[in-house]
């Protein structure tokens, strides 16, 4: 099939004349697959269990005609408004208690036993009819898990959460201890006690938050669950999805990972945000990494500009075709657009749409064909694969415990030190995995870990082997300071790092808003260091850099310990960008790490996928200027197949090639 | 009788003792008018149905003893405690359900039938009361609509809100249509199933919350025309009016300006915003065009500071006389304040008064005192009427919608480029209207149409039946773009006026915060333009300027279209004030479009107002600066009759000249 | 027994075992008191009636043989989760209706009855069972009142409310007076109707907020009050006391002062705030002040950094030392800490403490330590008293009523202007009271008044008695302007201080944001004024400054007046530090008020404490610098008994010296 190429149909928004010539449009657009029926439920639901699927029918049977592929949605996004006039007790309620009422979408409290069962209801019509229907591929269950309804606070999810409750910790005596309730006079006599961490005069039991944000993920899983086990039970080997979302906090992609047949990605660069495509990078990297290397898909993206920012800027030209040659450079086997055809009306009508308000005779159209026609050109890049020789680490408890109330300082912020870390690594055009700390490091020369401040004894342990092995290991600063029910590991900071760092850390010194320090000293890159510095006493570590000034002047800053047969450095303050570069730069240089490419000109990112069906070298030009690109060995232009094999590559601004060669046993893998 | 002067009297905050010094004083300022009875409400009806009038028709007896007339208010703007007490669900609700206490004012649901049927018992017994007494000049019903309680989200709102649909749209598959609910799942079986847009988990639909606003608008009217009703049916022959607020966005006042006998407005100028007097022009023009050139009231405004901002800058010497001429010269038959002698107690104690807590020696009053003995000098102004020669297009139909949740920029903003739109017409000296999309453009040689985002197709086509009739058009981007239902027009932007222009646009390119493009070219004027851009496709229309730099670099920027006798200009960007300036002039001279006076020194406003009185000429000087005005003709200073006619005029900073000369037909209009 | 030295003391976080390693690390940490109990009432009183004081009987025979008193908590601070499960309706609810919920701590409506029942009850246990434990020195109740639940507006308070305006009003009429119902259609008919002021459509009524303001201060103090019924009766002998706050705005801590045995403060200095010792200056003088001098107890300070600031910063190597010294210096008989052992968990567990997570092997347990020693040294300080020269007026009234909606300008701030007018005086190394405006002032050469709003026409009879008794009375602007019910003084601003101050304000002129006017003139001190400025009319009082540009140039900005045997200086604008301080060292010149030391170096703050325990020179350097001190006669070092008296001192940079001399009769009062 190669890569897929479509967007999300919603036909139900215009009269069924249009539906055709959807058709025509999208043959020529090169559209393999659509995710079809998100918002129909109220459509094919029209009153409580009356239902209406003659006109999906006919849409499905269009589409299987035209040779179109259908990711079918289960089409509970959007519960239809009877659902809520008839049982007010799902709306969501907020912190505050305030409910969240019906008008958008995603109006359901995911705890709610009446929600659930209305969906698995829909689900079993659904599979039932459509199972053994020929435009079926795939399965798109809810949609967004968490988008807008992140956490809810009624009493339906108080019960579900006491239940949680019990079943992690069995007694309220474990509860107490693990809450550490003896402190505020919190100790519960009972589970019933215990409710949402809802509003209160000042700042909650953090571990009842955490908590209460491990099940407010589970909560949404659980919901994602049920659906799915009526289509394990009823449609077997369809694959099932869900779309994800990039660094979404409720939802811990690694968690949910497992349960998906294949992970899937609602992506949407903003053209505003210079560098925008880094965070791409690192979400991407982290999709391909949550099951282990498998393509992953990217189900929805904008084709121009979208309409929730507060200022929507376009997509100038080529950027869609460089951005979606992205995330397929990155291991997508997909590249799907939210949406086939702008809406006329409601609340995303100006959301860009593979088809514009304004027809075909647009730039929009003219690249999205154009785009269709490439991705079809190269079906072998389906199902190759990416080898990184660099872990990032990313862990959803950390993030949850990073950023509670009363830290040492609430400026930390997971999603902007995730990619701080990652950013360099990037630019120095090195291939990256990002992984939970659970994952098999020994695969990776070299690691990095983000300010993880949650990290179980068992995870640090993971880690002190993994150096010990003889890797290369990047600690930033608070890290390892709380277990699972965020309590400060005993003996000192950070617990169970300090054998394998060779340090403690005595007292933390987070700086003021907008100060800084000089960071450097004899033989180091010097360079200044904000938000946050700490007094490190040294245990066998020796130190690589040193605060130049401030309080602290004089004590570390940065160290290294040789451990076992690896090393650990520990980077006990922010760096600014280009001396955490210089610093990671010495990191990679003793753990022998090289780029994918050697010589790449700044702002091209190169990446490389291979397998059965080839092998496959991705060049992007993020940057504004045209530049060329040496190539380490001759390699042909796989988007035209019948040119000579060059060791050169102009790009253009914003430009692309993918040029195939060599595979991985040094046979040419053509495309095809 | 001339000007109106005075303000509101509220005697119930003083003991009886000081109503004589009142009228004493009243009489040295030249007070001719009074709004009395605004918040009487608990002191009339201290308990239910328990009337109290004798303190109000001694107040009455001696208003009319003075020989000062009444502008008798309703006093329903504020309920008295039992009211809610006994009737709590008449409290209005956010759209987050929260209830709005007592404590203020203005604390009533406008849909809730218990406050109107108190409100109109009160209305019966004051209107039987007095409908002969003699102080009775005209009715004040209600105060500033909406001012606080813009929406209510209540039950009996929703229930309020459901009629309305109805009756708006008949059949529950029209309500479909119109709001697009096939969008999000949001279909609605029964009008049983809809409630307000209150609170949702992300962006509500906007074609229902656009629906809100006008049931808002409605609903208000509703508590308005239940009052009027009572009037209309026991005092027929008294005028009906009620304050409107500047650019308030609840209240329509083209919608409601057909219901009022005289159209009235509270506007309070900000001395600490620089040139706020055009904020102030734009208004009094919107409020004479209101009735078509029908003069109005000024009901308030403030002697001093104001206390409801954060900072409360006082008026300094002459500004508080400048500005109540300015409206006169704008059309006012009523320079008015809020309110007559300072307060002790309560909110609003720090908001200046006709009489300050300092009492007479103070610079307020004399500057009152003189101020109502100008007024008093020139009785002919009454009733006179002005001529405008450029209209400029307001709608608040097209507010409301302009301004909902996912538009492609946040920043547009109907107040403000209603405002910049204006602003250059205002400093060339040009007499303006502003006026609704419905109004009979023929007799203005040049209209102007800033960001009507909603425009039907009816309207447009009035625009083009304007332009093929000689008319001179000039349209501001984002126009046309969606019907009455919040949908985009087909067929590409901007739908119904693309013919007209000559002209489509192929996509929206707001820009980002801060940033700006180059406008130019050859022949035309150059500068920076900010906020939006587009892609402009001209299909007849020539280019007037064009992009200079960015992603739009070479695009048009500006166009100019000749359809039938007239001409469209186009803008599709937000040009800079000097630039929009510019391009105004040049539309004007090709309309033939001349200021009210030549030669006017920069700051200085020139208005004509002419009739059966006379015919005036009103020079403002609003800068800081003293200025000559030569004058076209010989005229005569009104503030001092018998001086000789001039051709020249000395104004000083903050000055004011009120001339009075050959009337409509050549002969000289004398004063009075 | 010498000052108290300790901290807060909770052994409920930590099992059993650690315990008698409290106790040997308090032994030799000096800790000579804890305060136990704070948040024990989940653990003494796990469910209804049913008590468990077995364990904390073992900490208490614990600490009595370690011959470490017990500042004992009646445990009330934060109830446990069964109380609020069995009566929600204890639980607060803010002015939106909304309920704050359990969770953290703090969560009880005040006005409670339930709530008060549980605590009595409680306190009845507590009292009993301990009234004869060795361990007993005192009884700390209830815990910062107010300091996250302010005010509540529950049902139950609301009731409540009605009870406490029937007492002060007896008859609704005189509440109506009062209130100055009769704006805004506000006049009751019945207590009945009153509620809290719960958010309405806008302002409120200021009275209605005013009272509602005393209410809450009186509802929080009826809840310490029945908790101290209790140990009167049981406890007779046992000194009671709580910890106030800092310019903490719900609790009057000179109204409850007479209520206290002896007056405690919890006191945070911000490492990361430049000066914030001079705010804590300000603080521990109005709480020395609070009764007459006596001494006070610091009974919460954090060791480090704290938890609940955006960004917590350490205190810096001897910063500790040196901010417990002030506290000493300023007055306080005991130097506690929040709290002894750093928390594991919980929401407080990144607040340091004295013992913190690293252990004994860090810099804080260093540094406690040194400082409990060298406070065991000089125990004669115990008892000893200041005097101070200059009265600084403060009043929670005019706080409460300055901050309300509505105000000329909402830029002023009760705590802002009470430490722009202390910190000349401290600078200038003034010995200064902080006293509400009901103290006996002859006894003060110079009374200084910022912005006393609200001034009963009683308290300013009391200033000008005290004038025309040979007082230099200072007064700011926008003083005296309302009454007791928040209604202006009749007959013009500053309506009971006009007389005194020679003059009459005509009218306020707050400046814009930004803004600001030159002041100066002939022979004056010249500089910029902000915030403020008014149209002064002098009535006797000559000038001293003027405004030198802005609409008010060239009239009166300062102003002073001969009055009786003193003289009164009016200062109607905000001058810029400099400018007021160089007034203000006018001020004192013309009053003989000179510093505690002469020739201080900029930084050092002296004081002096003398009694019966001796005289005691207090020297501390909040400067960076080292410097060196001349003393005006021969002095010795009281942390270094056996040193010789010296001339000079060097003080290091944060550096501290007791210092130790002559007696008020002369005679050297040794130490010990």
């Amino acid at each position: 099939m190669g890569i897929r190429f479509g967007g999300d149909y919603n036909p139900e928004q215009w009269p069924e004349e249009v539906w055709a010539q959807d058709l025509e449009l999208m043959t020529a657009a090169h559209v393999t697959m659509v995710t079809a029926g998100i918002f129909s439920w109220a459509k094919v639901e029209p009153r409580p269990g009356e239902w209406d699927f003659g006109w999906f029918d006919r849409v499905l049977d269009g589409l299987a005609g035209a040779g179109i592929e259908v990711c079918l949605a289960t089409m509970t996004a959007s519960p239809p408004p009877w659902l809520s006039r008839a049982h007010p007790e799902i709306l969501p309620e907020g912190p505050d208690g305030q409910r969240r009422w019906p008008g958008a979408r995603q109006h359901f409290c995911p705890s709610s036993p009446v929600f659930r069962a209305h969906a698995v209801r829909l689900v079993e019509q659904l599979a039932t009819r459509y199972a053994d229907h020929p435009a079926l591929a795939m399965w798109h269950v809810g949609n967004e898990y968490g988008c807008h309804t992140r956490q809810c606070f009624c009493e339906v999810s108080a019960q579900d959460f006491r239940r949680w409750l019990r079943e992690r910790y069995g007694t309220v005596a474990a509860l107490n201890d693990a809450w550490s309730t003896s402190f505020w006079s919190q100790a519960y006599g009972d589970f019933a006690e215990v409710l949402p961490p809802r509003t209160a005069p000042t700042f909650a039991n953090p571990a009842q938050q955490l908590d209460y944000l491990r099940f407010g993920d589970q909560a949404l899983k659980d919901c994602y669950l049920a659906e799915r086990a009526v289509l394990d039970r009823l449609t077997p080997g369809v694959p099932v999805t869900t779309n994800l979302m990039p660094q979404h906090k409720p939802v811990d992609a690694f968690g949910w990972a497992p349960s998906m047949d294949v992970v899937a990605l609602d992506f949407y660069q903003d053209p505003y945000v210079p560098d925008d495509h880094v965070r791409a990078g690192y979400v991407f990297d982290l999709m391909r990494s949550a099951r282990g290397g498998q393509p992953w898909l990217l189900l929805e993206q904008a084709a121009g500009a979208v309409n929730w920012r507060p200022r929507n800027g376009p997509k100038p030209p080529g950027a869609m075709r460089l951005w979606s040659w992205q995330a397929v450079a990155q291991g997508a086997d997909a590249v799907l657009f939210f949406q086939w055809r702008q809406s006329r009306g409601g609340a995303e009508k100006f959301h860009s749409a593979m088809l514009p308000h304004g027809g075909t005779d647009t730039r929009i159209f003219r690249e999205v064909c154009e785009l269709g026609r490439e991705l079809a050109a190269v079906p072998g890049i389906e199902g190759t694969r990416s080898r990184a020789s660099v872990a990032l680490l990313a862990d959803w408890q950390s993030w949850w415990a990073l950023e509670l109330d009363s830290r040492p300082s609430a400026a930390l912020d997971h999603s902007h030190s995730a990619l701080a870390h990652y950013r360099p690594l990037f630019e120095a055009g090195v291939a990256c995995d990002v992984v939970p700390p659970d994952r098999d490091l020994s695969p990776y020369p070299m690691v990095v870990v983000p300010n993880l401040y949650l990290l179980t004894a068992d995870h640090a342990a993971r880690l002190a082997a993994y150096v010990r092995g003889g890797g290369h290991l990047v600690v930033s600063f608070f890290s390892g300071i709380v277990d699972a029910c965020d309590r400060v590991h005993p003996g000192g900071y950070p617990g169970p790092l300090r054998e394998l760092l060779g340090l403690r850390v005595a007292e933390f010194w987070p700086l003021a808003e907008g100060a800084s320090v000089a960071v450097g000293g004899e033989g180091a890159h010097g360079g200044r260091a904000d938000l946050w510095t700490e007094e490190i006493v040294p245990a066998g570590a020796e130190v690589v850099a040193r605060f130049l000034d401030g309080e602290l002047a004089g004590r570390p800053a940065v160290t290294r310990h040789d451990y076992g047969r690896g090393t650990a450095w520990y980077l006990g303050t922010r760096l600014e960008p280009a001396l955490l570069r210089a610093l990671l730069d010495d990191v990679r240089a003793a753990a022998g790490v090289a780029p994918v490419l050697p010589g790449l000109p700044a702002g091209v990112q190169a990446t490389v996928r291979e397998g059965a069906g080839g092998r496959y070298v991705f060049l992007l030009n993020h940057g504004c200027r045209a530049v060329e690109v040496p190539l380490p060995e001759p390699l042909r232009d796989a988007l035209a197949p019948r040119a000579a094999a060059v060791t050169r590559v102009e790009l253009a601004a914003r430009g692309v090639a993918v040029l195939t060669g060599p595979g991985p046993e040094g046979g040419g893998g053509a495309a095809g």
